[in-house]
């Protein structure tokens, strides 16, 4: 006998909780769509060399990393991004500007804590083979309509462009620690770019919060304006926003939730015009954004956006007796032609009163029952297991009355 | 620089083909919520002892099996059979009868060969927690529905019962040569029969040939005729149907697509009554399907039944000079808001030539065009890419004939 049970940080979906995921995973993919993106699926393995140095020594030792059963050395997807550059690369004959949109997951051996997983779903978009700042602007676009159709009331884009800490000529280590602030705030930063050595940490803060949108910020910021997205409501520059990822080379952006006094971080991205050239050795322009996806179902939860099904199942056919059994088979086989999701309860000897109860526990919405009589009448009791009204009706007429409804 | 490939027997799935993939899951998944059934998912990585042992030795070998970064053997998904009976054991407050699919990729260390691949996706149904002949037909009954639906004109299901070869006293090497009955004929399976020692083989072939259907199988069919399925089109009594898997224990089915003059095999299935005891100590009875996703898609592009489609994208919407950019960005965000799938071509000076080429490449149906002219008279050009015809209209009339056409 073997301990059923899941690895640290890895989780099973039961139904309640799948139903949700795909809800929530529909809208985002629709709203991909809407906006030009197509989908791309990539291996769960890859050659380890192709992931290995892309994403930070402190995210390399997070890699599951292993060898296969023919000695190759292989790695499980850490992000979309990289696969990404890898399929950009190998198929050259792909159309530019390819707009792709991925949505699986990926594996880190992270240490878990709160809201912090091995296995987790990454929905990207990116776009690729452009340097336009209109392809950032679509990206922030699709990045605000998609948390809005989830039902936020506020979603808020910051956005900067690295360029700023380039021409003020910061250091890797000075944006990483800028990074912190949100942790940390104002305080420990200044203290630890003093620290690290930075000669007037509080003149370079000055410095920084001075800064005015580049070039490329002020032509996003117009698009965004034109697609009738509001400045400081919508989006808004933030000239601290440093992001860690080590591969941006100009935007960079994060999408923040508002939930009563705190902000959280739902998606991060940016423009990362580098990376594709370590693959093929000669620089591509992309630009993208990765959503967070167990953190949008956190927060959709606690503010009850998730919808209140806890099966897809509209209706249960119930037994009467065992010589009726094959007229409930004959009516589950009518709603089913009629494309309501049907159960026939599958035993015969089961009392109805059991059968209605795991209804109830199952969150079956409607229950069918066929007595003697009813089948006399050539109608059926149609059971609302909420209000627990029972209503005698045709068959048609329940296949009628559930379409409406669903 | 490092070489972009993918590992032997994995794949990339390039928009054209993503875009196909999601339609087919979406008819399966349709078909398996309309018969009850309510999605899992489990983790892609279970501990090693949780998969060691089930699948056979021959099997044990083709698991993805590794140490991970804290010493634990772990195991890739292998099927999705094992995963729901840990899930069966670890979660007793899930109601029964648990109906459920799963739609996950499974792993497998393969010898590669054609439309056979280390990563596929399997599409399985299961019911646990009842031995009710008529849960066997609801899993036919869905399986030929599923098939119906994605455009197969005679799906047929294979069904036998194990217990036959019980009774007759057959032994598990006499049941594993009959399951090669397809590929290797008659002759050899009388002649492989001999070599191990049974005495004889053509009488034993008489008995099988002769045997009747059990009583489950006899209510099997029964509950499949009144769902308005046709014994010998739609399902058929075959005794000398085996299947290779060690833990089925009474029913065995199998659906093939017929295709010319062949049988193709898409979904085996059948009733595994103790497999869920080797967790719990407890038998638990159980009968469910899988289908093999990568086939049925093979057969169905090779019989056209797979959308024409390249792309999700309904329309691009172009760009007539650097000045009409913003135009352009308002006609897109109409159509978006009318949720047409649109996207703009993202730079500003590219010659409408290479935009139109572009559309033209990727698929997309319906190019948007406005210059100086049509600005001028409030209206749009709308080309639509196959037939090459231009047809001026307002945005709204744009709108309201792709929704049309969608």
């Amino acid at each position: 006998m073997i301990k059923p049970q899941t690895l640290k940080g890895f989780r099973d979906f039961l139904p309640e909780t799948a139903i949700k995921r795909q809800f929530v995973i529909g809208k985002i993919k629709e709203v991909f769509e809407r906006f030009g993106f197509d989908p791309l699926e990539t291996p769960a393995l890859e050659y380890a060399e192709t992931l290995l140095g892309k994403y930070g020594n402190e995210a390399d030792k997070l890699l599951y990393l292993f060898e296969d059963n023919g000695g190759r050395k292989v790695g499980m997807r850490y992000d979309q991004t990289v696969p990404l550059s890898r399929v950009i690369t190998q198929y050259p004959e792909l159309p530019k500007p390819f707009k792709r949109y991925q949505i699986q997951p990926v594996w880190r051996a992270e240490n878990t804590q709160k809201g912090r997983y091995r296995e987790f779903l990454q929905c990207d978009i990116d776009t690729v083979g452009t340097d336009s700042p209109v392809a950032d602007a679509e990206v922030i676009a699709c990045t605000l309509t998609t948390l809005k159709e989830l039902g936020f009331m506020k979603p808020q884009v910051w956005i900067n462009d690295r360029r700023i800490f380039d021409e003020l000529g910061l250091s890797k280590k000075e944006i990483i620690i800028l990074d912190k602030l949100d942790k940390i705030g104002k305080g420990a930063v200044i203290a630890e770019l003093r620290n690290i050595g930075t000669k007037d940490p509080e003149g370079l803060w000055d410095l920084i919060e001075g800064s005015t949108p580049t070039k490329r910020l002020a032509t996003i910021i117009a698009s965004l304006e034109k697609q009738g997205f509001i400045q400081k409501a919508d989006f808004v520059f933030t000239p601290f926003l440093a992001r860690g990822l080590e591969y941006y080379t100009s935007t960079i952006f994060e999408a923040k939730i508002i939930e009563t006094t705190s902000l959280l971080s739902v998606a991060g991205g940016g423009r990362y015009d580098k990376l594709i050239g370590s693959f093929s050795g000669r620089d591509e322009p992309a630009v993208g954004i990765a959503f967070g996806f167990d953190r949008i179902m956190e927060i959709m939860e606690e503010n009850n956006l998730l919808p209140e099904m806890k099966t897809a199942t509209q209706a249960l056919v119930t037994i009467f007796s065992p010589e009726q059994y094959t007229n409930s088979l004959e009516i589950a086989t009518k709603l089913r032609i009629g494309r309501i999701n049907t159960e026939v309860y599958p035993e015969e000897e089961t009392k109805l009163d059991k059968q209605l109860k795991y209804a109830d526990r199952k969150g079956i919405p409607y229950v069918i029952i066929q007595g003697p009589e009813e089948i006399k009448n050539g109608v059926v009791k149609l059971k609302t297991m909420q209000t627990k009204e029972q209503k005698e009706l045709t068959v048609d007429q329940v296949v009628e009355k559930l379409i409406k409804t669903s």
